[in-house]
């Protein structure tokens, strides 16, 4: 790695494999949440993740190379936590305020990761990467906002402690 | 894990052990850095971290625990990225490039969890550790803002090819 395509290219395969390592965790998420509000968000979070992909793939095509990634090992630990929960939590609003940590630190490692990329992007020249690229970064962005509401709810639910009997 | 404290807890052994790896890692990112800028921002981002930890510890007091972590896989991957670019990369500005990226995600990494940690312990009613979390939280925000601020310049060097000779 000597240059800035170089490192482009390289931290492109990571953010790849990241959405791809999401894209295979986010069904479990949907279907172990209890709260409906978040249930959606998690669906709706694995179809914009395709759509993230594809765009990727239009980045490495820009670039002539080919859509591959390496294993992306701070992801595969975020998603590794949620199984954790998944695993450890009964109580369902306890475990859905687990969850949506989980999910909100995977939004900000990848809100990182394309923070870079465009703006590498930017510098090379790349108008139409630095547009598909800016795309998802806001998506990215709108989804935490949309995790840090639903948290409001979840959270004030999962703190309410059992009522002692009169 | 059943109840909000639980979640709590682990999420602060967490915090506790990933502020622990930085502090480790941030001399060598000082050493292998080349611009001035960025090396002092590493020198006072390790100087913050030691504050960082001592704000966690008084939280663990404050809620009667020992301050202990287990290891936290996302931030040694974060680490080992930057371990990645110091052995690979030899052109300076290229390397501080590649350093940037990875301090950027290890500052987004800790954004989101502090950011939990703070809304859960608004809804456990701890203002003393509503305060020490909120502080930190500003000042990774902070960290992160300069780290973009540095990154314009580094970025534009780094990407300036060599002049063909005339």
């Amino acid at each position: 790695m000597q240059s800035m395509d170089d490192l482009f290219y390289a931290l492109l395969q990571d953010v790849y494999t990241a959405e791809k390592e999401l894209l295979n965790a986010l069904p479990e998420l949907v279907k172990k949440s209890t709260n409906k509000t978040l249930q959606q968000a998690f669906a709706d979070d694995r179809d914009e993740t395709e759509e993230h992909l594809e765009r990727l793939e239009k980045v490495f095509e820009a670039i002539g190379k080919m859509p591959r990634g390496k294993i992306c090992e701070a992801m595969l630990a975020i998603i590794a936590e949620s199984r954790h929960v998944i695993d450890e939590v009964d109580n369902g609003a306890v475990r859905d305020a687990g969850l949506l940590a989980a999910a909100q630190a995977a939004e900000h490692y990848q809100i990182a990761r394309y923070g870079t990329l465009r703006a590498w992007a930017e510098l090379l020249g790349e108008d139409e990467i630095v547009e598909l690229l800016s795309d998802t970064l806001e998506e990215k962005k709108h989804a935490d906002e949309l995790l840090s509401w639903i948290a409001e709810g979840v959270n004030e639910s999962a703190s309410q402690r059992p009522q002692a009997a009169e």
